[in-house]
């Protein structure tokens, strides 16, 4: 390990003494405990942090997007030259294998690489100018400090240096992150290598800050503090909502950007059954099972019409079966998926159809498919809560019952559809139906795996996130953090040089 | 008067029955009873409105751009034949002149030939096209039925068929409007006009209802509604937060876009008055007092440096104190403006400056100019509050405490600069302090007056907008009733047509 590693959050550059035990790693499963013990921030820290990141706020949004953008690309530099401590520490603390976490890595580096490309180009403020009188003018500017929350499930790419910080770094807005208590010491070293980059690159002081001590006393007491302007959040519908809440009743209410919970419907019609079942099932089984099932976008929810895809269920069944169970990320979410699939289990009208053969082991996710009549399904609305984990149901009904219960279900990441092109014309009110309930639509695939960019929507309508209107993923994520603002009659010599007459940044605008 | 007045809701295209009185129409200031009386929508009308809007909402959000726009041009020219009912019964309802109301049915059917335009060319979809694998597409679509309510202060161009209603319908969503009580016999002239145009052009029965009833009981009812996805409202502090509270505590919470108050600083530069301190006072009366200072937009804080600008002030002086009161809109908003002046008058270090020569008369507004030093001004923050209508605030601190009071401010729509291009460039942390608390800055001119383009932004961190990311004027507003959707590895002949290939709409897009 080339991070020395000691437990304190980051105040700007300076780390904090704090003094509270927050917590330890541990490892999931084993329930090894590791060093250090992780210390809280301090109130006083906290709001050093807080007066920070408002300070850096005039300086750092000012910066030309080409000096923000070398910014960016320093931060990928240094996560890179961490990379083996990463997968040394995020082995023990995530249960994550070498290969998940280097892909996680290069996936964060992508992300902060991507926004640099964006920024250094700079047409992303979408610049509109209206000349006559009065000439008006107007582009995208950043809001402010923001407020970040790491994930539980993407240790590395979407917690520290995740696409919420990306994001908000590009758009201009200094960055606060909250460290989740799963993986404190992944944490540590992404923010280490922040804030070289940032030392490096001569940014404000104040422009990055992570600090320990969890959501409900340090996020709360960010999320309250007047100098924070929005908030990005992974993780459950409790943490999200319980944010949008606290957000909602500050004298100034802040937008709160929380992706939360997604079953991730799939339907699939007659016509892409016979194109055959168990190439589908296994192509499924690989999607449900993949990483432990813990991903926001993993399939917990299948239409199967009545009467078909008996082969297509044989072959699950037996893959499930002979599927090894797996150690999940980290205790909360194996008790949190242990709960809901016995939940699912004991609902009136639902069969297990299928679990693994292996009995489980301490902190381990067996795979599981459940199945349930399209009529128990609507009578129980519980059902439609996210199991998070290699669980899913099977919903039986005729064709026009499942595209009736379409509109009833809640909003979603995303929304699959299996079916040939002949069938995706004689069921137009289908596709439209799923269309309108996800921010995503899946064609003959699977909706895990998520491509970073330019056209990414990684959203959907509530409870998917708080806020249907936004992507946490790919280069829109970056508008999130950004409000338009107006120059009206500007002298050329005073307007930003996005908006000038000249376009000395050579970009498109809408004029 | 051509159009004949029932007094009843507009239930899609069906007129309800009503049974309980909701308002009359009143004279403002002689406090005259129009005719007829205005019949409160039953709690089953509003349920048949909302389940006619969500009917509608597939077929109406399904229509090509073109078709969408041949309904908004026929609203325009519907709204066209009724103007000399809108001004007969506007000079009654709300004590504007004809030219008034002339020009704002000018801007109401400006609206809906703007944004007819914007749809027809179709580009506003924000289409983005990543090829690969997978193959990623996507753009906005309209997010279901809005509920919009009716300013008080333009009977015409914010209200039934105001920019909140033009854009929403232009975005493919269906709008239930809810009266305001102050004008009910415009709104019924206007929701008529609607009506006519979505039946001669075959828009599906629930596109359009107007409600009446009031916003504490029928508007609350519609917010709550689970058809209903977003909110649009122009009025007070405390009715829009209301509403935001009421939104965010629904089961699946929804946007609210509303516009609520602003005192739009104005900061004047030495060098600004040097090149004519009586010009500038002119002016700035002229903006003050126009219609009876009632626009959102209206100057109610003036920051002029210690020590200058005495030749402004007593020009100022001589215009107001020979200023004629004015009838105001309706007797609450008339209450309102007696009781802020007052309060700001009483408040520890205000001076009176300036006050109308004339005393008022039954519901009329006087001109006055109030005077603080920045120390009091900053020691209250009572003096932040709108007092809607023509009086203003002038603040006398020097330049650097100026300066340093800017970021405490509220969240406002504009900010305004007077200064030469010298000054600009000596005061860039003043002109960025401005930028970050308006949605529009305004260079040496008045904020009232928006022009209605591409690139307006009316709208402005809170309290001057629920959603300081959002504008409720000129084409972006379109934006705050849509979500950006995905579509992954669709076919071609199921993809919508601005994402085909061939793009056989011609439209922009990011690919």
């Amino acid at each position: 390990m080339n991070t020395p590693l000691l437990g304190t959050s980051f105040i700007g550059r300076t780390r904090s003494s704090g003094t509270e035990l927050f917590t330890h790693g541990i490892v999931p499963g084993a329930g090894t405990v590791l060093e250090p013990a992780y210390l809280s921030a301090t109130p006083e820290e906290v709001a050093r942090a807080m007066s920070l990141a408002s300070s850096a706020f005039p300086a750092y949004s000012s910066l030309s997007g080409k000096t923000r953008a070398a910014f960016l690309r320093a931060i990928a530099a240094e996560i890179e030259t961490v990379t083996d401590d990463i997968v040394e520490r995020g082995e023990l603390e995530a249960a994550l294998s070498e290969s998940r976490l280097r892909s996680e890595t290069a996936r964060t580096t992508g992300h902060f690489r991507m926004f640099a490309d964006l920024i250094e180009d700079g047409s992303w403020v979408g610049a509109r100018i209206t000349r006559g009188q009065p000439d008006i003018r107007s582009m995208l500017c950043p809001l402010g400090p923001v407020a970040v929350f790491c994930a539980s499930n993407f240790p590395v790419a979407y917690s520290v240096a995740g696409g919420d910080t990306a994001s908000a770094l590009a758009a201009g807005c200094p960055v606060i992150v909250i460290a989740h208590e799963a993986h404190p010491g992944v944490a540590e070293i992404a923010a280490s290598a922040i804030i070289r980059a940032a030392t490096m690159t001569g940014m404000p002081d104040g422009v990055f800050s992570l600090l320990y001590g969890g959501g409900p006393n340090v996020g709360k007491t960010v999320v309250e503090h007047p100098a924070t302007r929005a908030v990005g959040f992974t993780g459950s519908r409790a943490g999200g909502t319980a944010l949008m809440k606290i957000a909602a009743a500050r004298p100034q209410p802040i937008p709160v950007f929380a992706e939360m919970s997604s079953v991730n419907p799939i339907v699939i019609l007659p016509g892409a059954l016979a194109r055959g079942e168990e190439t589908l099932a296994r192509a499924f089984f690989e999607s449900l099972t993949n990483g432990v099932g813990q991903f926001c976008t993993n399939p917990g929810l299948v239409f199967l019409p009545m009467e078909t895809g008996e082969r297509f269920l044989s072959e699950l069944r037996s893959l499930i079966g002979s599927a090894p169970p797996g150690v999940m990320l980290h205790a909360g979410i194996h008790r949190a998926f242990l709960e809901a699939t016995a939940a699912v289990a004991n609902t009136p009208g639902v069969e297990t159809f299928a679990r693994a053969g292996t009995e489980p082991g301490p902190g381990e996710g067996a795979p599981a498919v459940f199945t349930v009549s399209i009529t128990d399904f609507l009578a129980h609305p519980g059902l439609q809560k996210e199991m998070f984990g290699p669980a899913t149901l099977i919903v039986r009904g005729t064709l026009t019952e499942i595209q009736d219960a379409i509109p009833t279900l809640e909003g979603q990441l995303t929304a699959t559809l299996h079916a040939t092109d002949r069938e995706l014309l004689q069921h137009t009110a289908l596709v439209s139906a799923l269309r309108d309930r996800a921010g995503r639509l899946v064609f003959n695939g699977f909706p895990t795996g998520v491509r970073v960019c330019e056209s990414t929507v990684h959203g959907g309508p509530f409870p998917a996130t708080s806020d249907g209107r936004s992507t946490s993923v790919g280069t829109m994520a970056i508008t999130r953090f950004c409000r338009p603002a107006a120059w009206q009659d500007c002298p050329q010599t005073a307007l930003p040089p996005e908006l000038r007459d000249a376009n000395p940044l050579g970009i498109r605008r809408l004029e």
